[in-house]
């Protein structure tokens, strides 16, 4: 039976004790951690969010009955303690920032009796996820992922700090909203009074915060859920949080000014880091040449080298067929893994085969100066040596090249350098690089649906200097796009948006679209956009991975309170479930019949 | 066609310029408000979100090029000025907070043309609300309504400062999760990874922030988004936004203090008022004696007095009947009122039946000490001359009563009450009267469902003194529970919860359940209150009626940038409306066949 707080009052927090309170009488609450017996005095270790206390129960100061309360208490226990904070008797636990004191307990009542729970409290817990994520109430509060759950409350407080002292605005933008038929798949709501018709979740408040430039707010921001109904990859979920701005009047520059300074004061304020600025910046196409990859992890080298023009006219076919249908030949050099066993190496060419990749071809430079090779056949000693060079390699380097076309050469190598990386251990992880990647392609080609397809969205701005290509060489044409990318992870991104009602125009055209085609989907903005708009771009973070990268998490799901697996449900509400018929009804939808699997 | 920034730079907003900067070369940009050319020098007042500021053109300055863009400009245009802050020739303008200086163009470019709006971008608009709400994105321009958003902005932003620095921890809670039987309709949302399974959105994160709670996160907050589907009143939305929050260790009273210093802080950051700590208290008996309201606007006195014992076997089978049924007999004293049209009173009369009263007994004290009266024949001379001095009634006074059980005639007092208090002007507008209601019923009778149900809701702890009665008279049992009262309006409200399993099982029995059915609705919050749960409370507000409030605004559509009609459409995008067959298909679902209405 539970007792009541009866007029006690919790005077510090577990973890806000130290020597300075020492001889202070004080009143804490928490979970009891660890309960030992040892030689008539019973220590119990509590536990609140602030951290770890130890108290000790003798009787002569607790009394037979607070004794005998003691004696009770199990892992979990809920209690207050009344007690005297005292220098430690015994050694000082270092591991503990309380290590150094203790309370002697003189008042004890049990607030709450527990199970045992179904797994053990405790740091970096072994138990499987999905036991964990059913009694999420109890895996959350481990000390390790408590941390970050609070330091997420943390960042969003100090982004919302940052945001208000620039002259940003939070605005609420809907949640029920209607569904376009461009982008990702939608969350559909039912409407009871208007059956037949649905809401659609945001996908995000994309052109919610263009109409509020539209209607002068100059400068928005809002940490808002966004939605989407796809299959969860490994970091995904279904419901997720996006730190969202537009600007008014402003260019390139003050986006990536403002964000800079955002991301200093974050950092600074999270993790004690400073970020030294200005950020570097890369374009685009530098990044894919370079990394091979618009998201380069620059904590290491192994860059990616253009060998096409080496390697043009040699005898081996894979290389110059290549070149012959416009590709290139590029190549990795793994510096000092001459010798690497020839399973592993074939482990790599599975690897880039996982990539797009039809083969990977490698030269090993052994340390007699003699090439071990896939295709040294094909080639002249002095071919051979002139790739060498060409790779900067020495004795003891491993060469890998892919030979295709550029979007599969970078896809490719990208992957494989980041591979390396990780299985030879080049990553500083003490590191935080920061990297803005900016003049993305305005358009990329889409094979299936045979036209090109806006990379961003059909409101990017090409770049001025670019725009005389939009009809001629629409695959040439620079946008005024950017992302912020961190360690080898894209945080978030944007664009300048088209503001004249011409270039707009030209951009539907260039899409494919007609005048009409074009007002069906997004009217009411093109509408909005009639009536005097200024200049503005805009940029979004995804909050649990700014998170997750800032608290090192491994997961997403450990910076979220209640994360879904990958199916999209909620192992502990058990969401998404079944709903009563009279409720379905009520929305004027139907169940449709599952059809037999053939 | 527009022109670019090209570079340009903003140097200011428009209503940042003061006479501190006359000499300064400033750029600004803004709309254009009005333009008018007066003896060849064109006015222009330009508009952001931070004013209004007058621009002059004269082609000395402005070059012959400039001048002719100027002359080119209409209403809502978007544009670009670069010119000297002069000391304003003309007269000072009083009405703007820049209008002793002017700004003298050396050079313009226009951003965006604009077409005529479809009404007059002004304060205090007269244009139907149905017109503006289509093209929400012009009427957010008018600067009534913006100072209104920004307010909400900076109220929001005063509140997450105050929790943060009280060691209040955000922590966002899922939207897609599970639909519980109880309270309002919920909104679901088909999953198309589970067909026949759905989500429901949050009515409000209880659930949630009770199991954090439970986790040890101590003291939490969020700035909700919550759904109800619910057939809207006038002030409610299908969509809301709620200040959340629940803690740890603690009583009534510490929640009250908590939330006093919160209220205090954003009244004082927001609009500059100062709330008297601490804020009134009345229990919930009390507030329905003497308002007939469990959220009186204490801003008038007309307070309901009981007459029951005075006119206990008087001649007047309404009264006294009412009694013998184990109600009351209360009236109010419209002061002064004697003189009352019968054709006003009459009014009344209709008024207090809406309200569900019978009839409306009335008695006028004339001038002269005679007495005109409804009932007055009913009655000695000696019971009418006690009944006017228990209403401390004078010459010149109108009594008004109601005769029924207590319920009704709270209900038709108190709304009498309220309407003559706006009728006769008694209400002070410039009063903010803060309230604290206590001591709520923990159950109210439900004569549909023929049973007790919780007040707030199942988890609201009893108030100790009366946990005995919890079995036997179970309609007196008073909770825990309080809500914050703000001139008459609900601001929030909430409870301490119950954390002892014991008292949970009593209160499910008191209200019918078994405990297998409580487990079938509340199940996995049940579980987790097995593993050791703190005391804990909480309360949440209604962020919408609370900025409302504070900003002035006659409705909650005003507050939110985007908000819904009646029947919860959005009238600018036209949401709900119909998706496509495609969409449908890979959720499972079906539309139901309208019915024919007979």
């Amino acid at each position: 039976m539970a007792e009541s707080m009866n007029g006690l009052k919790r005077s510090h927090r577990c973890g806000e004790l130290s020597l300075s309170n020492v001889g202070e009488t004080v009143t804490v609450m928490g979970w009891v951690a660890k309960q030992r017996n040892k030689g008539g005095i019973i220590f119990v270790d509590l536990r609140d969010r602030s951290g770890i206390l130890q108290v000790i129960f003798e009787e002569s100061d607790a009394g037979a009955e607070g004794f005998a309360k003691a004696e009770k208490l199990r892992s979990e226990y809920v209690v207050a303690v009344v007690g005297k904070v005292e220098k430690r008797a015994g050694a000082v636990n270092e591991n503990l920032a309380t290590g150094e004191i203790e309370v002697r307990a003189s008042q004890v009542r049990i607030l709450s009796e527990a199970l045992t729970p179904p797994f053990p409290i405790e740091e970096e817990s072994k138990t499987k996820e999905e036991l964990r994520l059913k009694y999420r109430y109890l895996d959350l509060r481990r000390p390790d992922l408590q941390s970050k759950i609070i330091l997420r409350s943390k960042i969003t407080m100090a982004i919302r700090k940052f945001m208000s002292e620039e002259g940003f605005l939070e605005i609420e933008t809907p949640m029920l909203t209607k569904s376009t038929p461009e982008g990702a798949r939608d969350y559909l709501v039912p409407s009871r009074v208007h059956p037949g018709n649905f809401y659609a979740l945001p996908q995000s408040p994309q052109i919610f915060k263009q109409l509020l430039m539209c209607s002068g707010y100059d400068r928005y921001f809002q940490i808002a859920r966004c939605f989407r109904d796809e299959d969860l990859r490994a970091d995904r979920q279904p419901e997720f949080t996006q730190v969202d701005m537009e600007l008014s009047f402003v260019d390139v520059d003050d986006v990536i000014a403002v964000n800079e300074r955002l991301l200093k004061f974050i950092c600074k304020d999270a993790i004690g880091l400073d970020v030294q600025l200005p950020i570097a910046r890369m374009t685009w196409q530098e990044a894919m040449d370079r990394f091979g990859s618009d998201k380069p992890d620059t904590r290491f080298g192994m860059e990616l080298v253009d060998v096409s023009k080496t390697v043009a006219g040699c005898g081996f076919g894979v290389f110059t067929s290549a070149l012959e249908n416009g590709g290139s030949v590029r190549g990795i050099n793994a510096k000092g893994q001459a010798e690497m066993p020839r399973k592993k190496i074939d482990a790599l060419v599975e690897f880039a085969k996982g990539y797009g990749a039809k083969g990977l071809a490698y030269l090993c430079v052994l340390p007699d100066g003699s090439y071990k090779s896939s295709f040294a056949k094909f080639m002249t000693e002095e071919q051979l040596k002139a790739l060498v060079e060409a790779m900067d390699a020495e004795p003891g380097d491993l060469l890998l090249f892919a030979a295709d076309k550029n979007s599969v050469v970078w896809n490719v190598l990208g992957g494989l350098r980041l591979e390396l990386g990780r299985q030879l251990n080049l990553i500083d992880n003490s590191k935080f690089n920061f990297l803005w990647i900016t003049e993305f392609p305005l358009f990329e080609w889409s094979e299936e649906e045979n036209r090109y397809m806006a990379m961003h969205h059909p409101f990017t701005m090409p770049m001025e200097e670019d725009l005389a290509m939009l009809e001629t060489e629409p695959g040439k044409v620079r946008a005024k796009a950017y992302d912020i990318v961190l360690n080898g992870t894209e945080l978030g991104g944007g664009s300048v948006r088209i503001s004249d009602d011409k270039i707009q125009e030209r951009m539907f055209e260039a899409l494919g679209f007609t005048k009409e085609s074009a007002y069906e989907r997004f009217g009411f903005l093109l509408d909005a956009f009639k009536y005097g708009v200024p200049p503005h771009a805009g940029l979004a973070y995804g909050l649990d991975r700014l998170v997750m990268l800032l608290t090192g998490a491994d997961s997403i799901r450990e910076v979220i309170a209640f994360p879904k697996v990958k199916d999209a449900s909620c192992l502990m509400t058990e969401a998404p479930n079944v709903v009563d018929q009279k409720q379905l009804d009520e929305l004027g939808i139907s169940i449709n019949p599952i059809e037999e699997k053939e």
